[in-house]
C-alpha cells in the first residue's frame, strides 16, 4: 500500500477556480491569467468574478460593492473578545481566528465574512499596540478602507492600488493547505465559518503562510547591493535557506512574483524612495545567480513571500501584518472553494496505515508498571 | 489524470493510534481490539494510552488525572462568550467551536484542550436553558464531572460508567474528516487550538457527527415493537433512508454498535426500564432482515450512530447533546493525531484540476453587460 503523507499529486478536487502551472510558471484565475487581472481589477470584482465564474457588470459591481460595505462593522462581543486577545498579547492570526469564529454569532453569508475580516485584523492590530480601533467606512473600496482602518488616514490611490494588486494576487492558489482545509470541513457539509476558521488555523502555519517575515529582513539585513554576494554566499556556504526562494510547486519564477515586483517598483517610484527596491532586485538577482551556482538543476527561483514583504513594507503594513493581510485575500478563495464543494460534494475520507501493535490484552494497572521500557510516545 | 474527489483508498497517514478493519468489523484502538478497552479503561487511561502508546501506570494515571481536574475551568472571557452564544440562539457545535477557539487566551497545550471541552458544553447547554453554568469540580473523574456539570447532580457509577464506555468507544477512529482535518491544519506548522478548532467545525457537518438525532427518533415514531415491520418497509419502499445502518468503511457490523448496545442493555438493566432497550433491539433486527431483502449484497449493517443515541438517551442527553459529547471523546483522538503529524511532518498539499476557461482578456466594465448569459457561477 502506497503511502503518501503529503498528498503530492494527488487530485482531490476539479476546479474552475484557479490553476497553477508550476512547469510553466502561470496562474489562472477564473480564466484570467494572473498579469491580466492583478492591475486591473478591484478586489470587489476579483471576488466576484471567483464566486460567479465571470466579470460582474456595472449593476452587479455596484451592488455587490454596497452589500460588501454595509457589513463591515464588528458585533459588540467580537470588539471585547479583540481587546481579551490583545491584553493576552495573542499572534494576529489567533485573534483573527477567534473573532473570525464570532461572525455566526450575526451572521454566517460569505459577502459577510470577506467583509468583515479586514476590520478584524485592523482592530486587532490597533489594540495591540495600544490604540482604539477605528470604525469602517461605507464610502471606500475594500483595500482602501483597510488602509484607512490601519492608520486612521486616507490613503491615495496609488497605496490602494498597491494592496489592491496584492489581495488580487493572492486570492486564490489551487488546493493549497487552507483552501484544502476549507474543502474537507465543507465536505461533511458543515458551514461557511466553520470552513474560514479551520482555513485561517492551516494559514497560520509556517509552512504555510505564517512566516513571511525573513525574506525582508535578509534585505535588510543585507543593507547595501556591495555586500549582497558575500552575505549571500555566506548563508548558503554555513546551510541556511534563502528566504522568498523556492516552492513545491513552481519550478520557474513564481508568476505572483512579477505581478508583485512591478506593482512594488511603481509604488516606491511615487513614494520617491527607490533605495530599498533596487536592493531587493540586486539582492534577488545575486540570490539567483548563487543558487544556479551552489544548487545546479534545483531550479530555486523567487517566490511570492520575497515581493509580497516589499510591497506590503513599502505600504506601511509591519510584518505582523503581513500573513492576516494575505488572509484578507485569500478569503475569497476560500469562500470559491467551499462554494463550489457544496455544488458537488462528497465526503473527503482518506485512510491511514496503521503501524501499531495488535491484540494486545487490557492489563490491570498494578500489573504495569514494568511496561514504561516499550514506550512509543507520540509527545517525544 | 484520475479525480479522487473523496481520497477514498488514498492512504494519507501511517499512524500507531487506530485501526479500522471494515470487512472484519474490527476497531483496534492503540494496540488493543475495542472491546478490550471500552468497557474497562477510564477516559483519562484511554487518552493516556492514545498521546504515549500505553497504558499508563498507577502514578502516570493519578498525575494525569490531577493535571486534567486542575484545568477544567473556563476564562471569563469564555463563558462571556458562550452568553453570548446563548443569546443568539446558536447551534452547540458552532457554541463549541467558538468557545474553544479562545482557549488560546490563556493556555494551548494538549491536557487543556481536553480538560475545557466539557465544561464548554455543558455550559453552553444551561445557558441555552436559561440556567446558570455549574463550576466543575476537581474530585470527580472526566465523565463523572461532565454528568455533574450538566445536572448539577452526581451521577452514580453505572451512568458514569455509561458515558466512560462511550467516549472511549468514539475516541478515535482513523482518518475520519474532522481527524484528517486536524492533521491538515498542523502540517502546516499551525498550532493545537488551531487544529482542533477546525476538526470541531468539521464533526458538525451532518455527513459526519451533525446528525445523530434521526436513528433514535425513527425508534420512537415505532414506538412499538409490533409496529416495526410494517413502519420499515414502508420507510424502505418509500425511498428513506433507515437512519442508524450502513457505513462507508464498515461492511459487516461496526464493532463500535456491539459494545454500545452492551453498555446501553446494562444501563437500561440497572435503571429498571427495559422498555426502549428491547424495542430498540427489535427494531434493529427488522431493519437488517429488511434490508438484506430489499437490498441485498449492499451490506447495511447497524452503525454507531443507532446505540449512540440510544446509551446517550438513557444517560439523560438530549439530542441537540449528542454531537458535542461525540467531540469530548474525539478530541483526545485529534490532539493524538495532531502530535503524531508532528513527529514526522510533512505538509499536506493535493492537487486539484483546473476545468474552467484559460486564456481570458480583460473586459473593461461597460463592455461586459452580456457576458450575463455564460455564468458559471458557484453561488448557484
Amino acid at each position: 500500500m502506497d503511502i503518501n503523507t503529503g498528498l503530492e499529486g494527488v487530485v482531490a478536487a476539479s476546479t474552475r477556480l484557479s490553476h497553477v502551472d508550476g512547469e510553466r510558471g502561470e496562474l489562472i484565475i477564473a480564466g484570467y491569467p494572473l498579469p491580466e487581472l492583478a492591475a486591473h481589477a478591484t478586489f470587489e470584482e476579483t471576488t466576484w468574478l471567483l464566486w460567479h465564474g465571470r466579470l460582474p457588470n456595472a449593476r452587479e459591481l455596484d451592488a455587490f460593492r454596497t452589500e460588501l460595505a454595509a457589513m463591515r462593522a464588528l458585533p459588540a462581543a467580537t470588539v471585547s473578545l479583540l481587546r481579551d486577545c490583545a491584553r493576552a498579547n495573542l499572534d494576529a492570526m489567533d485573534a483573527l481566528r477567534i473573532a473570525a469564529g464570532t461572525i455566526s454569532l450575526e451572521d454566517d453569508d460569505a459577502t459577510t465574512i470577506v467583509a468583515t475580516i479586514p476590520t478584524i485584523v485592523a482592530a486587532f492590530s490597533r489594540l495591540h499596540d495600544g490604540r482604539e480601533p477605528i470604525a469602517p467606512r461605507q464610502d471606500l473600496s475594500h483595500a482602501a478602507n483597510y488602509l484607512y482602518m490601519l492608520s486612521g488616514e486616507m490613503p491615495d490611490a496609488e497605496r490602494t492600488r498597491g494592496l489592491e494588486t496584492y489581495l488580487n494576487t493572492v486570492i486564490d492558489h489551487g488546493l493549497n493547505a487552507s483552501t484544502f482545509t476549507a474543502r474537507v470541513i465543507t465536505s461533511t457539509g458543515s458551514d461557511l465559518v466553520s470552513a474560514i476558521v479551520g482555513a485561517i488555523g492551516a494559514l497560520k502555519g509556517p509552512l504555510h503562510g505564517g512566516a513571511p517575515g525573513p525574506a525582508l529582513e535578509m534585505v535588510f539585513e543585507i543593507g547595501d547591493a556591495s555586500r549582497a554576494e558575500s552575505m549571500l554566499r555566506r548563508k548558503i556556504e554555513g546551510g541556511d535557506r534563502l528566504m522568498g526562494f523556492g516552492h513545491r510547486v513552481y519550478k520557474v519564477r513564481d508568476p505572483r512574483a512579477d505581478v508583485l515586483a512591478v506593482a512594488a517598483e511603481r509604488l516606491f517610484t511615487r513614494a520617491g524612495d527607490m533605495k530599498l527596491y533596487r536592493l531587493a532586485r540586486e539582492v534577488e538577482a545575486t540570490a539567483l545567480r548563487l543558487l544556479e551556482k551552489y544548487k545546479p538543476g534545483r531550479r530555486l527561483q523567487t517566490n511570492v513571500e520575497f515581493y509580497t514583504a516589499l510591497l506590503l513594507h513599502g505600504l506601511g503594513l509591519d510584518v505582523p501584518l503581513f500573513t492576516p493581510t494575505f488572509a484578507i485575500g485569500r478569503v475569497s478563495g476560500w469562500i470559491g472553494h467551499a462554494l463550489e464543494q457544496r455544488s458537488a460534494n462528497r465526503l473527503i475520507r482518506p485512510s491511514s496505515t496503521y503501524v501499531g501493535p495488535r491484540d494486545l490484552r487490557w492489563t490491570p494497572i498494578e500489573a504495569r508498571e514494568d511496561l514504561a521500557l516499550v514506550s512509543s510516545s507520540v509527545l517525544r
